[in-house]
């Protein structure tokens, strides 16, 4: 009467590898947080992940590289892990363009002065693959990056937050600087768009430098 | 040089209602929850929330509301609260249209012999004003109901998820019965279009509750 779980579209079960994250992270995280607290963050960055994601082998994976920065920026946001170097988070909608750009040039050219990261109201399946390009052509790789829904955490860290057309979506905390862009969403548009759109964003990081008083590349 | 916060668009600084909300849950599950979880699901609630529900007085409630019913199905899950009823979850893209029809129909029906809740992969901003004038027509206030995003704790508590065209956003776990209905997505359409899905799903949840084995009204 019932269908098995196996006959319908949707992920393996992933309990096991949570799991075993979940601990992994657990042991890192020792005196910072409960293993209660960890586990939460695993098996909820899995769903998160997965409500927007392509399924993919790789889920399982992300999701321990991001609970475990989202981790990091509770500890650091805590003061159990300190803040040596600004932290600037850029949000935008889908975390598929204009955010990922932004984060990739700064991170670029602050080169280890100013951590940077990214996220979107409302995450894409994928990164733009004209951004991809786009970033390609100046020398930079986003085949490690991927879209990821704003959380908590990675507000509570930063010290400059940017919006980007995603304004109202993003909690207001004190003690924050924040700044909105208006910049166009280079999504399902063509290469050139993406050009012009890295072209505008590439400006604004240099100013945003200067403002932090970072020496950059 | 900076903005200041109330130059953007955005919320007020929530912090002091969210953590008067994150004291009160505290309270409420002494022992079975540590405080540092609860304030985590009150703060990553609210995010959440406000990524894509309409900015409102109202996302600080909506934010307890919503934290308060995912420790509970998280207890649940994990046998800290004895679940007396099935525990059915409705998934949708939106829980703006199916999975609110669904679970509303199947509260009606089962007058307390089965729990129900909702989730979307991809939360409106609001429920469709059609979806609630075609459950309006048939006696049930949809006024208190909100969008809100697929979350981790309220799969785990499900005995019976049954998803309608996000089949793929939900992490299937052992030990529960899963169930995909392929249903028209009602959203931006007429009354009359919101009024069938609302009659198809009727027949639907009617056969439910005989594979529950439940006498409804």
């Amino acid at each position: 009467m019932w269908p098995t779980p196996a006959g319908l579209p949707g992920l393996l079960t992933p309990d096991a590898q949570l799991n075993r994250i979940s601990e992994q992270l657990a042991d890192h995280f020792t005196g910072i947080f409960a293993p209660e607290t960890v586990d939460r963050y695993v098996f909820e960055t899995y769903t998160a992940l997965g409500r927007s994601a392509k399924i993919s082998a790789h889920l399982t994976n992300l999701t321990g590289r991001f609970a475990k920065d989202r981790l990091i920026a509770l500890a650091q946001a805590k003061g159990a892990i300190a803040k040596t170097v600004p932290e600037v988070l850029f949000v935008c909608t889908h975390n598929a363009g204009r955010s990922q750009i932004a984060a990739a040039l700064l991170n670029e050219k602050a080169a280890g002065k100013v951590h940077v990261r990214s996220a979107g109201s409302a995450p894409a399946e994928e990164i733009d693959p004209n951004v991809r390009a786009a970033l390609d052509e100046v020398g930079i790789d986003l085949s490690e990056a991927f879209p990821k829904p704003l959380t908590d955490d990675v507000v509570r860290a930063a010290d400059v937050v940017i919006t980007m057309g995603c304004g109202d979506a993003c909690p207001i905390y004190p003690g924050k600087r924040y700044e909105d862009w208006v910049i166009t969403d280079p999504s399902g548009s063509d290469l050139a768009t993406a050009r012009e759109v890295r072209d505008d964003i590439d400006a604004r990081v240099e100013a945003l430098l200067d403002q932090l008083g970072v020496t950059g590349r």
